[in-house]
């Protein structure tokens, strides 16, 4: 599939509501059940979200429709929900996300982008030149990556209960 | 985990909201794309959902719970949304697996399942013994499992579009 702006952010607007829809009201051993040591619960992964919105997406969008001499973003923090998210239920952090994201989307509207913007470059601090594009891409892959992150992390929970069945679950291997 | 019926069903009831959330609406592009020649889209997903609405989950129930002398289960037909899907818009399927998860999700909880009830066996066509707790369980990592392929199903279309960000996205590499 080629980026398509209106195509791309259909899936953005719905992330917050599909989010809310699976966890809203689970039982915590669902929301907080990770896949072992040092992996992320369904409640730290709406936190990982949250610092993305504030911090990452339209951040790194200014900076290459700014063109200014220095195009290097700042390194994501991708512990920062440990601190941002301590005292919040996951019900606050659900809402949190989602006026984030729909204030996020109404400015990335409000740019009007042409394709020559969609063109322009940064550089990453890591993986070196990347284009509008991209970024924006990879904001719609990675709510995907995050959402798919979430069934499986609740998936292994009944890796166990499933019993036999286990063989046919591949998201319970993984 | 350990399974407990409450908190297993608490998914069962979310699933058809979240993918409602999820797909509705969206651009054809998006609910009707594939990982390649004999995969799934999101549009196919749905509709093996309702086949197993329809024929497996509640039907093996009830082999199990009857516990006559054949406690074999029919194999499940993985292609049957092939057929019983056509001219049906994604919408329609929507609705349609909404309301045969509530109206199968009453017929459980009108059971009252004690743990002896979920301790009982059937025959599983390839996989021998299960018990009724395991394909609960199943029910469940299922829903969750095909929730993950649609995350990935939908993020592997931008695989060249997030350009260097790939190699961060493991979910489109799967």
């Amino acid at each position: 599939m080629t980026f398509d702006l209106p195509a791309g952010m259909a899936v953005l607007e719905r992330t917050p509501v599909a989010l809310r829809a699976l966890l809203a009201g689970l039982p915590d051993g669902w929301t907080t059940a990770t896949e072992g040591p040092g992996t992320w619960s369904p409640y730290d992964v709406v936190g990982h979200l949250i610092h993305g919105e504030r911090t990452d997406w339209i951040t790194r969008a200014e900076i290459i429709l700014a063109q200014g001499e220095n195009r290097r973003f700042q390194p994501f923090d991708r512990f920062a929900q440990f601190t941002e998210s301590e005292g919040k239920s996951l019900e606050e952090l659900l809402e949190e996300f989602a006026e984030l994201r729909a204030g996020n989307l109404a400015l990335v509207w409000s740019w009007q982008l042409s394709d020559a913007q969609l063109a322009l470059e940064g550089e990453h601090p890591s993986l070196g030149s990347v284009t509008l594009r991209n970024l924006l891409a990879t904001w719609v892959a990675h709510d995907l990556n995050h959402l798919g992150q979430i069934a499986r992390v609740m998936a292994k929970q009944y890796g166990d209960e499933v019993g036999p069945w286990r063989e046919y679950l591949p998201i319970i291997h993984r």
